[in-house]
């Protein structure tokens, strides 16, 4: 079989990040813990600062508990009135969108980034998560690269969404499939 | 169609703890570390002593990882000899009932808490765990609000428990299912 | 029915590890912070070191997060250019072998310990997890105990494996299934 060997060493010379989001990427790994982690829950409006410093856009009233894990601040954007709870995992190698009113709960974990694995560098993708309005993404959930979920829709606790949610629909399950509709 | 905007303001303006539950939560939120995260996984009494003086109900001899997360100790009932491993997350916003000679394994998640989603102002649910006498909650396992796990049940590895789980039963999968029978 | 209690004092009085074993676990309990958790992303070098120390087997160019949880480093071996990712849990109360070129990705959960639950006092099981070449085990995977992972799998994100995977396939789901392979 004609099959080629990983270059584990060609993915990672290759350059995904430019000099400044390096640099960008350095400073928040240094300052998150001190300036956000380490705050105390009740403070929000410093968490909003710290994150919109970093280059995130966040919306009024958005409420980010100081144990959720956010990435990378710049490419995060939060809509009015949302909330990200206890230790979520927001992983936006790429875009992640999150619109108005949505709650994201403890310890979900949305992953904007993937390998391409058809290539032997398994080269980084940056992938977008899109997050409309009133979404309530519960407890434990994962969601994967290069996916929406639509408006209103609900993403059961510990669900694996690897497509595209429509909205008002409520899905559930690993992979997540349509168990109810939002009335 | 005539639908209502969901109203996040109504549901953080809402009532949900009492005065003397708000200042326990946050003496607990500024202590947890320093007095039971801190801890050397030896300490096993220290930490049953730490968590009574917070209201918990803890048998003899239970074994509490100081890595373990306890949202609200005392909504946290614990019977005698049981463990609760390596990060399991115990979210005791409502009561969590735990029997005899139960075994929690690590990154385990008792998620005792929800949001009605059919009103606008999505109001919190302090829902109940019950988990009866030698059952054993496998790694990774998430068990939902308002579930009951029978006596000697094993919830499998990852498995996700969103309806009562009878006694002796064995059940895996997202959504749980049983898949044998404890003998 | 005749039943018979769990005995959990006899499951604890057990002789699991030997002192040296002890010893050596008390010793990384006390030391994995300092010299290995909060150390920068970037000293690879130094934490393959350190792991070393600790009876790891570590090849050339292995890249392992700050975050990485190991339990028990001297029951860990990992293949050269192969990598694991924040927060994930080597959880290696028996061996765990990973290949070369291999990606255990954030938050997937290595688990190689288990109990017999057929027995009274549920004794510990120290399973093995082996884990061949290039293979890609995605973000918040769980590998069960006692399972090979062929070369070149590919365990998509929040799989869950409970049997062998076989080499060139991609599985899926929980329990995890075929869902395609790799070309």
């Amino acid at each position: 079989m004609d099959r080629r060997a990983l270059d584990i060493q060609a993915n990672r010379r290759a350059q995904k990040w430019t000099r400044k989001e390096l640099l960008g990427r350095l400073v928040w790994e240094f300052l998150e813990r001190p300036l956000f982690r380490w705050t105390p829950r009740q403070l929000w409006w410093w968490r909003r600062f710290i994150l919109k410093q970093f280059g995130a856009k966040i919306g009024n009233a958005v409420q980010i508990h100081p144990t959720a894990r956010i990435s990378i601040p710049w490419n995060l954007e939060v809509g009015d009135y949302s909330a990200i709870g206890d230790s979520a995992i927001i992983y936006c190698l790429g875009p992640i969108k999150i619109g108005r009113s949505v709650t994201v709960s403890q310890y979900a974990h949305l992953c904007a980034g993937t390998h391409d694995f058809r290539q032997v560098d398994m080269p980084l993708i940056k992938a977008q998560i899109t997050i409309a309005d009133e979404v309530w993404v519960c407890a434990n959930a994962f969601i994967g690269p290069d996916t929406v979920i639509g408006a209103r829709a609900i993403v059961a606790a510990a669900a694996v969404v690897v497509r595209d949610v429509g909205s008002d629909l409520i899905v559930g399950g690993n992979p997540a499939v349509q168990v109810s509709v939002r009335t």
